[in-house]
């Protein structure tokens, strides 16, 4: 059983590394991505979120253009190395639909139900944010 | 932008979805696993967490072996659909050290010093849950 004090962060075979970022005051998750070892190395360096972003295949700076920084808290990893929990301070949503959390909308105790909103409320307006 | 109420979960190429799962109470990341299709139903229809053992292959129904059932409070997803968050009620630990959150361990703001303990504390004794 591993238990050191030895930071040995385990990549996948893409080279990516899951990471959950909660609020550090309310404690709900806001979202779920990766980092690579630059996106993490970056994190722990400037104490800013960084992610690998699949999408576009490139290092993501949380916040470089809408604005919405994450200030990393607290840092943790778990007993297998193989994830990583963040907790941020952010000045406004972490979801590119403009709201507080991604996680908005709750799914219910029935397949057949559909789900139901956490969140409506859209802290800004994602077209304003990001531009073309 | 999807943002729709019908639930349509994404899994990857292997066939699963990333699940972060809280504890419903201090909102402390407990664990993160993995859910294939049948874990993922499985936990809607009975309430209790189960995911899918990426190391023994096979579906896991959490607290079968420990008794440290998870019983699901509320669950969410994000808005790519391509993660799951569960809040879940725990009687005792989640981690396999004997602890009640895997992330017992603190990265610091700097990669050449060693992690810090968050929590020491083991609720169980590994060897007795685990037995064979």
């Amino acid at each position: 059983m591993e238990e050191s004090l030895d930071f040995t962060p385990k990549f996948d075979e893409k080279g990516l590394i899951p990471c959950v970022a909660t609020c550090d005051k309310t404690g709900d998750v806001l979202m779920f991505a990766f980092m690579n070892e630059e996106a993490l190395n970056k994190t722990i360096e400037t104490g800013e979120a960084h992610y690998w972003s699949r999408s576009r295949q490139s290092l993501w700076h949380k916040g470089a253009t809408s604005g919405h920084i994450q200030k990393v808290t607290e840092m943790r990893t778990d007993c297998d190395q193989d994830c990583i929990w963040i907790k941020v301070e952010t000045n406004e949503g972490a979801c590119h639909t403009g709201r507080k959390s991604c996680f908005y909308r709750k799914i219910q105790g029935n397949l057949n139900v559909k789900m139901e909103f956490i969140d409506e409320k859209k802290l800004f307006n994602p077209d304003d944010v990001y531009k073309g």
